[in-house]
């Protein structure tokens, strides 16, 4: 049985890009969702093997959801992140030129996005807002002829699948606007290291007190350990308690990274591993000297020595 | 002319139950926005006065929305905030009772929120999702009478805004989910200090090393300021450099306050004062030893009287 | 043959009394050493076991010059502390009264000690100054008739052993003042832990930048280590480069100083271990939570399940 | 009428070498004290408008009674810091020759700084401990012919002064050993900012807690001040508090030493200025990035402006 992947549908979606670039359709079995938390519990229902879901930055939304979603319910993991641009293509039936072009349906963020090339090439085009990136394309490639607009912002590989004719590519003032993604998984073996991965943790304060983040930051930054992402969520529990969805640079396997998660376990209430795997966006900076997995083991052996030396 | 207020509509949703804590519909010009963007926007191009936006855990999205559309662009500042119980009520046509009910249209995160309340007291029940919270509520309301659900999950204020009949009320999971809103406005006067306050602050680091964040948390640490919350998020223009918004407690006519700002000023690339305005969540924890006004003042006249005693 | 001790002569110094504590002189062979230079020398080459030295606050000097000595050469360990009250009796050939004093003879430090106390009960004495702590000792002790002083201030073993009169006891300003010694010895099996322990080292830093010695305190303060005693040192070879001199609260058999000695190890170009021994001047404070024994065995057992999980 | 210093005398010694560097001896008034306590009263009391102290590194001793006596008292500044080489020079009487060399009169600390030059070049060579640098010279001075000793490690400043001849130069071990000195007085002007400045602090900690460590090292880093010089002395008054000797980077007049300072005194229960001055050693490192007055200037105004648009 091929695997089955829980994620944001319809088709055409981002989120369906990412998907694409871990598995292709006709070799696994894609289970579109209504929303990202439906996505996450399809994997641990067991009606998926795994889920993609946006957890940066996305134009779909839903990302707060999925960290809240990961952080509590039964344990899962990420095994890989996949970036995918947030471009936008201007498609319409075919024959539609750019001057035809009077009224675009497009979900609000698509809009916001494309503001400036659209004031650029389309001065007074009117804006038709869509209540979903992929719901325009879906009515362009129907029957219907009332439809109230002549064009859509629609992500690139909706262009396809709907048979859509493209108008203007990259219309997007920002092009190298990305989105990032995680394939979600349940427990098991980690992904190998790679010399450049990274490692997503929930972390409870005891307090909102400043001294108490900087007490657990240093637990990464006394080894080492740099963070690519740290938000704050409160507790839904009581005021003013914060949880802490953080990705930090290295693989549980490296040793700098396995003490850090040991001085988080000391000093906070609550820590859960969520994976460690590798990054997708850039390559690490040098290691920091003293941090390397040599040096771990250097250090090691030299308290051990003084420990028997002790001992003799 | 009354205040306009721009906010994400239509009528019934959360963030219009945040509008009415700040002013009744009577007395002042509700704009309902289809995003948040554009309710921000709205305040920019002087279309508004004000926009209220959640800035918080949102069941309505659009958050990282909000912070990044404040983050960059014409200065514009937090005057308020507000919390909005984030609770479900099931709501149907006139005549409907409980044991009617046998499809259910929600918002996916709706769903989410009554997913065991549901379980319990509508074993089998099916989710026809729907694509707002206020959508099925305007369905409900109209004539069709094939609609495809028998009630639906919307806020409190949709019931009556609609016209719909209770079936149950407090249906979430969490009955102390809260959103939290902030009401946004041109600079100009900040409101004036209560002794609980919050400012809101955007720092740019320099990189995304863990020294470079604990750095810069120190120049709150150092004065005494806790922070309440922290979500870093990609600077577009590069990889690897973060930026950070963060709301802290003080104001900034507080002495502590000022010299943070000074000190973020200083070491930082960039740093944008989005607001002090007053806290409703909670009351401030004890100020910590050493670091209030007056504390400061006594400090600052011991260094000014060493340096005159030099110059005489 | 029973143990030899080098220490800072002659009889009747405070190093002495500190050498009483360790080892009585009928069961040990005292060797009096004209400087603590000489006794450290004495362990290295062989021709004394062990050596006791002042290593902090002492009336007779010296603490600079044993931190230094201890810092290079051979290496050696330090195996207890122990503290002298440093008092000061006022003593003279039998039959002085207090009346009779006119001059004291005293080393500056004795005299600066005891100075309130003489302007009370012996307003207008003469300071005859001394050059150590005994010999005025000696020479009340002596034949001598013309010695030019009528009393001296010694320390209280000295009384004694030169058969001296006592005209009036504990004539020091501060009746609290002790001074630490230690005994050194050559390293082998440490001290057991006993629960309230001292670690000794010296520590180099890379720069005299603020930040590199954060950096290194943060190797305890992250493993809940506490100070009790800290002095930079300069380093001869290098105008700004310091070495630290270091007492830390545990022992190299707990947990948490074993991973800040290895935190040490990794980021210090120089760490030097000076021995872990009982330390006799306090009980610990708390220990903090999360840095026991076992706390670093949970989190170590957690960090090792993650890991395996990840292998099966 | 000339100027008055007391010193640690007599004639001879390495701090009458400080001292020439301040004032020659026919311009100002030499007062040699029997220790540096009585040269530091002297100043209290009136009887000297200066005294010349070792502070670091003296191979004379007396370093930890000078902070002490500094950080007690009535309120004392340095004003000038000299660094004095300590090197040694064998002298002897006119006519003797290396090669006649057979019992040297030394300091233990000038033996032990000489050890491995006098292995080389005068091998079976007998120590006759000596109690000071200059006492041996003022012997060989003398009229006895029974010293007992050939020949005496002297500082360089005694040959002349005690009309001895010179028997080798340079005999020190490590050449390049230096002893920093300096110049106390009562409060007034400070010396003007130079750029490359020095400021001596005494700090207290409410507790001995690294934290409590920390929190005041943070005080100095986040302005960017280093230090060059850290010694934690016990407070005699109870158990487990500590006082901190420091030296740090700059001036009083520099913004951040200013802010620093003010920060010390809201979070430390005790902190004494003991002046600003020009420091002699080395040039300053770049002052780190927005920390520099102008940085400071540009904060206020940027912080100043944000609370009176507030007021507009």
């Amino acid at each position: 049985m091929s695997a089955r992947y829980a994620y944001l549908g319809p088709a055409g979606t981002f989120t369906e890009a990412a998907l694409r670039q871990v598995a292709a359709p006709d070799e696994a079995t894609y289970l579109p969702q209504v929303d990202v938390v439906a996505a996450i519990e399809a994997v641990r229902t067991g009606s998926a093997d795994y889920a993609v879901v946006a957890i940066e930055n996305s134009v779909e939304g839903g990302v707060t959801a999925v960290l809240d979603a990961l952080a509590v319910g039964d344990p899962l993991v990420v095994l890989r992140e996949m970036l995918v641009p947030v471009t936008f293509t201007l498609a319409a039936r075919p024959g539609t030129a750019l001057a035809d072009v009077r009224r675009i349906s497009a979900h609000p963020h698509a809009w916001a996005q494309c503001r400036h090339w659209l004031a650029d090439h389309l001065p007074g085009v009117v804006h038709v807002p869509a209540t979903s990136n992929t719901a325009p394309a879906a009515l362009l490639a129907g029957e219907r002829t009332d439809l109230g607009f002549d064009a859509a912002l629609v992500p690139p590989p909706a262009v396809q699948h709907y048979g859509l004719a493209v108008v203007a590519e990259h219309v997007s003032d920002n092009e190298s606007a990305v989105t990032r993604f995680v394939l979600v998984g349940r427990p098991g073996r980690l992904p190998e290291p790679t010399g450049a991965d990274k490692t997503t943790l929930v972390v409870h304060l005891p307090s909102n007190q400043a001294g108490a983040l900087l007490e657990m930051l240093e637990q990464f930054s006394t080894r080492g350990v740099n963070l690519s992402r740290i938000e704050s969520r409160p507790i839904g529990d009581s005021l003013g308690r914060y949880s802490f969805s953080i990705d930090a640079e290295g693989h549980l396997a490296d040793e700098r990274m396995a003490e850090a998660l040991m001085g988080l376990h000391r000093v906070c209430p609550h820590v859960r591993f969520l994976g460690s795997y590798p990054r997708v966006d850039a390559p690490y900076g040098d290691v920091r000297p003293g941090t390397s997995d040599a040096d771990f083991r250097d250090a090691r052996a030299w308290v051990t020595a003084l420990r028997e030396a002790s001992a003799t």
